[in-house]
């Protein structure tokens, strides 16, 4: 790439790259003005593109989780051999390496982190259930259970040009895992990376055709072609994202929509954190590091910082001298500690921002119109260096929790007692997120149930984790991103729950058998075969309700005394008749919890060399009735789930135990955890 | 009330009954045609009772979940004590004695239901924590975990004329747990019924004042003034729906709002359940009973009926002989088995569908322009006789699959193999339900996932629940209630899901010790009390981060076989070293699980009598790392959540059990659950 003859930005849809009609936009170096590509859309069927999306789910869905979490795994290994070429493309974004990590090492890792959460959380099959099987009727014939099922659509991601990679990713990697194929529209000012990375993607070969699609530059009459078994989603700025919203299509179609928008993010210091603490000092780090990283064009970046009234001069003077270390320059220059902005009409925005904010709070620090760089042109490229305003009456003002200077830009907001400093962060109208900097667990306990309503993440800054935490700004893949009002109400991540964004919830009721055939698992009341100790079987021949009926075995009053000798178990209410009969559960003496699961094993176990290799737990484990001695014990053990573990030579099955006595009552109810290897000689 | 002196439906908002302006619309007896009362809202001032609601949610919010439970059962209580008052008031809205029932026992039992969920499912507490704490760091300094707080705002619920009651209570119950006051405005056609029982709500003064608001008549500009810690919910027709939901105000501040709207669901007879098969029978009873409960007015009616081709002259035939039974009149009248819709209005608005249905499908059982009844008059009343449709050519239809005749009508569509008929249950474009009629899993297999993505509930019919099915028709409290597209993409219900509805997910980070002061959990790492054995603690001295740390025992070769020996485990990984080594786990012999445990217990309980009632579980018990003999254990255990039960003497406490050997590694992680007395005398 280069400013003579500039590339021409290309889409990929419908299986090929195509180009747009017109030459296209020009896009720029951030940090040189030079110009860097051209982008354009124009003349593509975006219409067709979606159908080509749709008619291309079935592959990912014939797909197990395990296997499509195997997929993103390959996925981020194969652009983490190549994410040199993305970092240096990415200085041209304005962004230093270090800001290149946040967005490329981080979108990997979001990559990684799902494909883990894939691989330990999720089935290695294709249906989903949520929650316990449910009983709708007292002689058990009718159940029910919660399912969740890929979408029959394309996930239609429209993303910010602050992390060309990291946006797309993180995006990325929910919608895979769930089984559905993504379209992917970056913003066009940073569009070149996200274009690199996919041209990545595709070559690989890693996913399957139609599972992601690129549209570089404008989406044109997309939206017009959405369906209820598509989803939108939007980063960006809340007055694209409500048009979007309120679009015609999306409201007639009930056209999922998740929207992650401006954010005016607060940071509280703590009462206890004067001056001279750890947690005063990890707060002065901590919004310095927010306003600069990414020069500040992050959702998640502090816009309000709210201080004792008592610490004013000290945190504005300790602001000060920590920004004054951060120079700005081209983002490839060693000596520069913040990089530029992603374009001059960014920083114009930014200094409109600014001048919008003085109508609530004055400059203590830094000045917008006055550049100062270690390298580069301070007018060609878009630099600016952070800027800190104080507002002495928050409550009074509206500008300051209304305006975000998206850029290196932040309030400080005097507060006189916590309450007060709880109503300051609520004034944001609802935030990514907030941080509070105490060492304090009752000033823990008085803010943050306040603060939540208004927050889909707060974080606790103090002196222990000072080495160890994330930090204020940054989204993590097992956590919810998103929050509640001016923040879009949107949620993304959050773990598992964000793959479920792309599925379909669905009740079923039916029969324990028919409800079975549809989840693959085993419920209480569905058809078993007793052909056989099912130990004896490998995961090749394991079936879903393979079971065994033990034979019964009495618990005598010497079981209950050599165990509590043997064990040192000596708990009254096996030992002392009268005090058990005391106690409101027990009309006696009774046997031990893990008496009655010790001889439940010694009844079900298959003693030989065989395939089941170890117990490696136990699941809600209920005892449901005591057992006296004279109580004759009898087990029913059914295999309930089979999951074999992709690369591995075995997998975990669950058995589902149920203890009964001589009157057939319950007594204990419990899931056995086995590894079973996948072969085993006969 | 009487036709001489309507009564003028009153409002109840900020605290006090209000009238409207006007005198207001005439509401009529949908069986006699009588006026029975006038409806208007005009004058109220919205903005003061939205915010006159949210100053008092501080008195939910103060409440436990238990205590919330607790609330809703006297509430049920209350209001069945006095249900004869609504099933007389009830009939005027066109409902049977048996259709009243849905409405006013199915809204007490979802009241009921939720209390139930409330009391089993929650903790007795303020905060709800969702899924497990996550490690963030290596050194255990940095965790996070999701919590869930009450929105701070009111929920305003828009309901339906179909279930003045159950529309009500369904949403209410999932509120009112979460801990946010309510604002209803019931549909003004049978909003006179929604109206008495806020009328005897508020006078049993069980909830706290400002819980609970009512408009009667239109809410005027009540949207321009919700925030994002409101929520609004609708339940009515599609094209209301969608205006509300891009409504500038609910687009400008991403206020949660939740739709359910048309559905066009379908019923599916199996291919193998040919007449002469239960299933055959039981399909044709609930097509006919979905037709004519609620005279067809429920956004759950099948609309649609799938059938193998084979078999349409079958269904007709028998469809026709069970319909002809359904005798039309005045819903009072015992001889009446369908009662009126709920205006003549109404019936209008459903003649006009069927002539639209006309265009793809033809009349083949009833006449919807000649009206016969048992008892009242065919004119004045809003009688409407079933009407069966044939649309031969489905695939080619679509007006059978876009409109929606709210009455007792509905389309026969014949297919021809079963992937037919998935596709004919996806042209609904979302459906709240549709239900399945056959008795072979490998049907349920083929059709049900493919069904599940355009679907929030999908029922399995057969021979073996006959008896105990729910029925295709009815939204139970524990399952989700909802549909994708078409159905409004909204979710209600579905057990304490419904309950999240009203609440802010966060992410709460930090130290172990900020998170647990937060949550009010212990969590491993947080600071713990080592003063006295805990077991020797009542409820009322019981502290969260109580621990006991045990003294150490060896576990020998001994042990290991002793214990097989009692227990008759002698599963060849602790007997045969041989076996075991060449098992993919162990290095050789290990301890039984049930051994290690079963010595844990003997290491950390306290065996004189005490506050420490029972071991009813234990949760989440995986074995870490294999114990050999030779090796020695102790245990730390430590108070990790107490739930104090209302209205008894004792309550749940969970303890952390950490198992370790002599080298500091976990061998065996889980909780252990007891109950333990809330006093015990020292």
């Amino acid at each position: 790439m280069n400013a003579q003859t500039p590339y021409r930005l290309k889409s990929y849809i419908c299986g090929g790259w195509q180009a747009g009609a017109r030459e296209g936009a020009e896009l720029r170096d951030a940090g040189t003005g030079e110009v860097i590509a051209l982008i354009d859309a124009s003349g593509l069927d975006m219409a067709e593109a979606l159908a080509y999306g749709r008619s291309k789910g079935a592959a990912l869905q014939a797909m197990t989780f395990h296997e499509r979490a195997e997929m993103l795994k390959a996925l981020g290994k194969a652009l983490d051999a190549q994410k040199a070429e993305f970092h240096a493309l990415s200085l041209a974004t304005g962004a230093t390496p270090r800001d290149g990590m946040v967005d490329i090492e981080g979108g990997l890792h979001t990559l990684f982190a799902y494909s883990g959460m894939g691989r330990r959380e999720l089935p290695n099959s294709r249906v989903l259930t949520e929650g316990d099987v449910q009983q709708l009727s007292r002689d058990g014939s009718f159940v029910a259970q919660h399912i969740l099922t890929p979408l029959n659509g394309v996930a239609v991601h429209i993303n910010a040009y602050n992390f060309p990679c990291w946006g797309m990713l993180e995006k990325l990697a929910p919608t895979l895992l769930a089984g559905v194929p993504a379209l992917i529209k970056p913003a066009s000012q940073t569009a070149y990376l996200t274009e690199l990375m996919v041209r990545r993607i595709i070559e690989s070969g890693i996913l399957p055709e139609g599972a992601l699609q690129l549209i570089s530059g404008s989406v044109g009459d997309l939206l017009e072609h959405v369906t209820a078994q598509d989803v939108v989603t939007f980063t960006g700025s809340a007055s694209v994202g409500r048009m979007l919203k309120a679009h015609p299509k999306i409201i007639a179609d009930s056209v999922r929509f998740t929207m992650e928008a401006d954010s005016l993010n607060a940071c509280v210091l703590g009462p206890d954190a004067v001056a001279g603490t750890p947690e005063f000092d990890l707060f002065i780090k901590e919004v310095s590091r927010e306003m600069t990283v990414k020069a500040g064009q992050k959702c998640t970046a502090i816009r309000r910082a709210m201080v004792p009234r008592a610490q004013v001069q000290a945190v504005t003077e300790a602001l000060g001298k920590a920004l004054g270390k951060m120079s700005v320059g081209l983002p490839g220059d060693e000596a520069t500690r913040m990089g530029a902005l992603a374009s001059l009409a960014q920083r114009d925005e930014v200094r409109a921002r600014i001048a919008e904010l003085q109508a609530d709070a004055e400059i203590v620090w830094g000045d917008p119109d006055e550049v100062t760089v270690v390298s580069g042109d301070a007018e060609a490229g878009a630099f600016l260096n952070p800027v800190v305003m104080y507002c002495d009456d928050p409550l009074g003002a509206s500008v300051v929790h209304d305006t975000e200077a998206f850029g290196p830009v932040s309030t400080l907001m005097p507060y006189d007692d916590l309450e007060e400093a709880v109503a300051l962060t609520h004034r944001g109208k609802g935030s990514l997120v907030s941080s509070l900097f105490t060492n304090d667990p009752k000033v823990v306990q008085a803010a943050v149930i306040g603060m939540a309503p208004f927050h889909g993440r707060i974080l606790l800054g103090n002196r222990d984790s000072a080495k160890s935490s994330t930090g204020h700004g940054a989204p993590l893949p097992g956590l919810v991103h998103g929050g509640p009002g001016r923040a879009g109400g949107g949620e993304e991540l959050g773990g598992i729950r964000g793959v479920k964004h792309f599925m379909q919830r669905t009740a079923v009721q039916g029969t324990p058998a028919l409800v079975s055939a549809v989840t693959g698992r085993w419920i209480a009341g569905a058809p078993a075969q007793n052909d056989g100790h099912p130990f004896r079987k490998s995961l090749a021949e394991l079936r879903i309700g393979d079971q065994l009926i033990t034979e019964k075995r009495q618990i005598t009053l010497e079981d209950v005394a050599h165990f509590a000798e043997f064990t040192g178990d000596t708990f009254y209410a096996h030992m002392d008749d009268a005090a058990a009969k005391a106690n409101p559960f027990f009309e006696g003496r009774v046997a031990h919890g893990y008496l009655i699961v010790s001889f439940a094993a010694g009844l079900f176990v298959q003693p030989d060399p065989g395939p089941v290799l170890a117990n490696y737990g136990l699941d809600n484990l209920r005892f449901m009735t005591p057992v006296y001695p004279g109580d004759t014990l009898g087990v029913q053990l059914t295999c309930k789930d089979i999951n074999p573990r992709t690369n591995s030579e075995h997998g975990e099955v669950r058995w589902d135990c149920c203890v009964t006595n001589q009157h057939g009552e319950v007594v204990a109810q419990y899931d056995v955890l086995t590894m079973v290897a996948k072969v085993w000689p006969s």
